[in-house]
């Protein structure tokens, strides 16, 4: 770990671990530290849990001023947040939120941003409770804190995976990528209406608040994150965080194929296009079966991908006859930085 | 409200008050939202009560890296997190942390930033939780938000103030300030004691958990805050919160004198120089004689500086036989800059 953080140019994940192994929790209320898509910790003298997280965007980092209003902006800002929390199968109760603003600051920019903000938090019940302001000299920033309670008896780690047990993730995958491509290429108004999806997708993600609460009410799954940064570098790290393995069929993914029509390679983004905050999790497979039964047909569609396996390191086919073969790890990484972001 | 925010060039104190006004808190266990140093919130199904709150620190805006070390630059954006708590009278649990690096990132400075921050951490019994790591384009940036919980049996407010009560600051004012003074100036090593303890109020602040912890279960206080923007910034801001006005005696104010050498104006630095984190409160006359009689030698001074009264506004006299003017408000306001900060 510590060897990992002496090298320059390290990966966002060796940083996370040298935390992790450098600074644990000592409070024993404290459940999940750092590693997980939030942290959990038991409120003294009560059973109650709760679920924090934290995300950040950044001006020509996570995002270019032109290319989405400020409401859209303020709802993006908040659903990382909300998926991080559904991504551990809890409801959001609240939120904070720091904004670093370039001089002169323009009001109407102030009030499109809280109420793109606040729109979607009210949808989820979620309530703004504080914050803090601050100039700057290079851009927008937006930090926000969400405050949540696991929606079942307890959060759902990344952790919890056993080989066997079948791997799941909801809606489609590489449509946010695919919506970014247009953007780079000036389209700011879809055309079509996959275009119009791909947009939607990109600027304003919907977080899965709906399926991460009846997931962990329903028992049935094993582990669970969202898909912030691609299945290629995010399921690496749901294996790591089990103790697995895990193998994938290209040909189940559920890709955004329309994504073709302009020029994109939808299985390329299924697997490494950022930002789809869809969700990913595995099942034994005697409760997958319930939950193929169970699963609510109103919620985004249920696409069963893979396997968690006993042998570490993650694989691809892309039939299910075919050989398997590595999956190189091409998602999004701050601090190697490839596809699928603004920067 | 609404026109406050519709006009170019707003105040920080302008946005957050059409944020409080638009968007209250709607959830009935949130018993503090936006507008207080933290925000206060009920667990539900227990009595106990959660304080959290997020400081934002910018390079450039509120440091300059080649004037703090990595392990400084840490140890502050926890202490006015930590500082935020005391000022609600809360005891520190967690913090998490969005940290924001520009690319390549040095290995050696995100250790010397962790150590400076998880040592603080560790000094008040705070654990670090979470947090997100995000590339930037232009210098770093670090949000933190912390979570605590009320020392005594409830988070002690802005707003608690009555006419009558008598003010009191810990520590001494403006001594920040005049370290900041020194670094403009060139001088990153002190020469002298006096210059030392600029420098270090300034780099290292030192948050006043203790006694925001010992005021809380004293029950003697009746609003207290920190003074994070200059006493002529924060006190309009404790008076407005408390439905009073407010009046300070300058020969009373615990200036920092000895910057006087390095040819800081004590007073003027004292009213309006801002990062002391010192601790701003008022007591009823008899919870004050309390007070004083009690309040322990080991705590940073305590200064009696003026009263809370009934007619709004906030006014100065130089002795106390002298007529009093109103205070000029020219602490730090982000969308405002004057003096305090290194913008």
């Amino acid at each position: 770990m510590k060897r990992a953080i002496r090298q320059h140019s390290v990966s966002e994940d060796e940083i996370t671990r040298f935390l992790r192994t450098r600074f644990p929790a000592r409070n024993a209320l404290v459940e999940t530290g750092i590693g997980d898509d939030a942290a959990v910790f038991r409120v003294s003298s009560s059973r109650k849990t709760l679920v924090v997280t934290t995300d950040m965007l950044l001006e020509d980092i996570d995002f270019r001023r032109a290319w989405a209003t400020p409401a859209q902006l303020g709802h993006k800002a908040l659903a990382v947040n909300l998926s991080d929390l559904a991504a551990m199968g809890a409801v959001a109760l609240y939120y904070i939120v720091a904004l670093a603003l370039p001089r002169p600051v323009d009001p109407a920019w102030v009030r499109g941003f809280f109420r793109g903000l606040t729109s979607l938090g009210r949808r989820f019940d979620a309530d703004l409770i504080g914050g803090d302001l601050s100039s700057s000299r290079s851009g927008i920033g937006v930090t926000i804190t969400a405050i949540g309670t696991p929606a079942g008896r307890r959060a759902i780690l990344r952790s919890g995976g056993k080989p066997g047990d079948l791997l799941y993730v909801t809606g489609s995958l590489g449509c946010s990528a695919a919506g970014l491509t247009l953007l780079r290429s000036g389209i700011l108004q879809g055309r079509s209406r996959p275009e119009r999806i791909a947009l939607r997708a990109h600027r304003t993600p919907e977080p899965r608040c709906e399926v991460g609460e009846w997931l962990s009410r329903s028992g049935l799954v094993s582990c669970l994150m969202d898909l912030s940064d691609g299945l290629s570098s995010d399921l690496p790290r749901l294996c790591d965080a089990s103790g697995t393995g895990g193998e994938v069929c290209a040909s189940s993914l559920p890709q955004f194929s329309e994504s073709a029509s302009w020029g994109c390679d939808p299985l390329d983004l299924a697997f490494h296009g950022g930002e789809d905050f869809e969700l990913l999790f595995a099942a034994t497979p005697r409760k997958a079966a319930i939950l193929e039964r169970c699963y609510p047909s109103s919620f985004p569609p249920l696409t069963r991908i893979g396997v968690l396996t006993a042998k570490a390191g993650v694989r691809w086919r892309r039939i299910p006859e075919a050989a398997s073969r590595p999956l190189q790890k091409r998602g999004y990484d701050h601090f190697r930085p490839q596809v699928g972001r603004t920067s």
